[in-house]
């Protein structure tokens, strides 16, 4: 089975707003072995929505429709909808009543703007929203399917989990796609692909490998189809193996886990705590580790010293190592690493002073020179890199750099 | 001049990464007068890329193309152009120069891989990549314009600036269009349609509006388009002027300023200083103040005080009061917005406490109960949430309700 995405929205088109919904439901059609084969975005209007849905059923077997469903006036693809597939919008009780209840659990009355969501088209199988008032929506025409969703991301979320995807999954034939991704970290592009290329070049036809770098990582992505699921997979998961002894030192894990995810699971798996002292990074790495669930199982907390006042104050540094060297010096980020590690009882810390731009560069320290620290009770590892003149990128390689040092401390401990 | 904006990548059609580079290319493009039709993403493929192209020429007089130039083999892009264009890949001086510098810079060596970017189009105009190897192409046809740009996106944004939007701009004709984003924060998108219901209704027909709802705030955009630039923004500005007067408490910027930059705009007007003590939020709100360029200026740091014996023993929070009241209460924030304040001598501070989820709830204090506490060396005000499930949405929400707070009490202060 084959199937498009058509987002709708001028906010879109404009590039007031960036589409995450695509990625999140291509994805979980794949897991599904349902292959996505184009992501259209248009506008929020009429004749643009009729093409776009009758251009995708000339490639595809079904369409998933995200945003126009909001309760204001801009929001005309219910309408829309309605006229392409010959029905009418009706008033469902049921619906009525989702939406009373949605904003009694507010304390809110429905206004009628509001109300409006209850009117829904009468020749469509429709779906609870148990995150909104927008309900989703099940078309069907010779033999092809379109379900419209909102375009709010946990909204459409929550409606494809609870009830589209199910239903896909009885639509959708039995071809097998599987896909497994290597996670690299401290290797660029090209030179992975140098190092990998017998590895690459010895890879059976049906198995297509990408890159797919961004700041601070490289991921390689296998991808394979066919009709038994056992075969595809041996096959992937052999090629993986391969590649696992060609390049241990680069992989840090595998489909996607976040490096702060595999980072905590050492931790947790060890019994021991970690705490970050940061001053460039402002507090991103903190928020990384701790945007993994159950992360207050082993991390203690941090303090951002984004002064020179807060190193000295708080963390204790020597004021005569931040005049002699500077907030960006070895000597400097040692030092918040091991006190940082006493002051909030940790067993692990991690330290980082760097220039992250686009002020603040000098000749012998320019934009984007940073140095991290890592320490535990015994020992502190440091480290000096030279990152580009991208503010956030910056903080983003620091980051990583970070968890990663940290990384292959924790296993080579 | 309309234009479309194709993104080629088998990564974003199984949806491994998200594609911000069409929302990035579309706001250049309207800045200077061009409207984007539609976006699309299609894989890498020869006659998908193909197809899509022609298919966009029945449309469109320009298209925007990004990724499939990479120096890997699963990059495809560059060949399929040169048939389309019925042109040869011819090796390119000048480009591989770039190439050497490129890698000398980094003390690295050119391999036989990072050699091929230097083969380019011999009927196309090729434009240096300041940031990468793989040049940027404009291939002519009929009257119609292709860019080709790489896929990552710093390295297309920089090929954008120094080359394609000056050239786009002097192909582009007279039809201006303008944008204006009102920015609110602290109320729903239907209780907000409600209160301006009758401005809305109010609107002349050539200008529209659009409801840009995202966890914690949203964006009211108005567009416009016409001939004469100054009538067009006069008659936009005209109806901001009124809302402002309609909703004057919501409204905290424009045009996707981000909150943390209007707080620390005000901070730096009046020359004060700013800190923070995080539970739930676990540094972002840190990471988002300093995601501002130049927040050095009024940012001090923050105590991200994860687990309880940090903030007993950091930010000297009594212990009887952690014992009595838990660390999500009004007596535990509060205690947190002073003592930080204190101890890293600012003249505001915010503190957070909060059930982020998705373990920790209980039916007392559920997941998403936060308490946000802001102070100064006079006051301190708090206030109680109750967000929602979702791990990351209650972090950003908690973020976006402290910022305001902060900025309400500066700018009453």
């Amino acid at each position: 089975m084959k199937a498009e995405i058509i987002t709708i929205g001028d906010e879109i088109l404009i590039g007031q707003i960036i589409d995450t919904n695509s990625a999140w439901i291509a994805n979980e059609l794949n897991l599904i072995g349902i292959e996505v084969g184009r992501m259209i975005s248009i506008a929020d209007q009429a004749d643009e929505i009729i093409q776009a849905i009758s251009d995708s059923f000339q490639r595809a077997d079904a369409i998933i429709m995200t945003g126009g469903l909001g309760p204001t006036t801009d929001d005309k693809t219910k309408q829309v909808l309605c006229d392409y597939f010959q029905t009418r919008l009706v008033f469902d009780e049921d619906a009525y009543k989702d939406v009373e209840k949605f904003f009694r659990e507010r304390h809110l009355e429905v206004n009628e703007i509001n109300r409006q969501q209850a009117m829904l088209p009468e020749n469509a199988i429709n779906f609870p929203n148990p995150m909104g008032t927008a309900r989703g929506m099940w078309f069907t025409k010779d033999g092809k399917h379109l379900f419209s969703l909102p375009g709010v991301p946990y909204e459409m979320k929550a409606i494809m989990q609870q009830s589209v995807l199910p239903e896909l999954k009885k639509l959708s034939g039995s071809q097998y796609i599987f896909h497994k991704t290597i996670m690299t970290v401290g290797i660029g592009e090209a030179f992975l692909a140098e190092k990998i290329h017998l590895w690459e070049t010895d890879l059976p036809s049906f198995i297509k490998l990408a890159y797919l770098p961004s700041p601070g990582l490289v991921r390689l992505r296998l991808s394979a189809k066919g009709n038994h699921p056992e075969i595809v997979q041996n096959a992937v998961m052999q090629k993986v193996k391969e590649l696992e002894k060609i390049i241990p030192e680069y992989i840090y894990g595998f489909d996607d886990e976040p490096l702060e995810k595999v980072v905590g699971d050492i931790l947790k798996d060890k019994g021991k705590t970690l705490c970050t002292a940061e001053s460039c990074t402002g507090g991103y790495i903190s928020h990384l580790i701790t945007s993994i669930p159950g992360s207050s199982n082993y991390f203690k907390g941090s303090v951002i010293a984004y002064s020179n006042e807060i190193k000295a104050n708080i963390l204790k540094v020597d004021e005569n190592l931040l005049k002699e060297y500077g907030a960006v010096s070895q000597q400097v980020v040692e030092a918040m690493a091991k006190n940082t590690h006493q002051l909030l009882q940790s067993d692990y810390s991690i330290a980082v002073s760097g220039i992250a731009g686009p002020d603040g560069g000098t000749p012998e320290k320019p934009v984007g020179y940073v140095w991290i620290a890592v320490a535990d009770a015994q020992t502190c590892k440091s480290e000096a890199f030279h990152f580009g003149n991208q503010r956030m990128q910056n903080i983003q390689r620091t980051a990583l750099s970070a968890l990663n040092m940290l990384r292959l401390m924790l296993i080579n401990a």
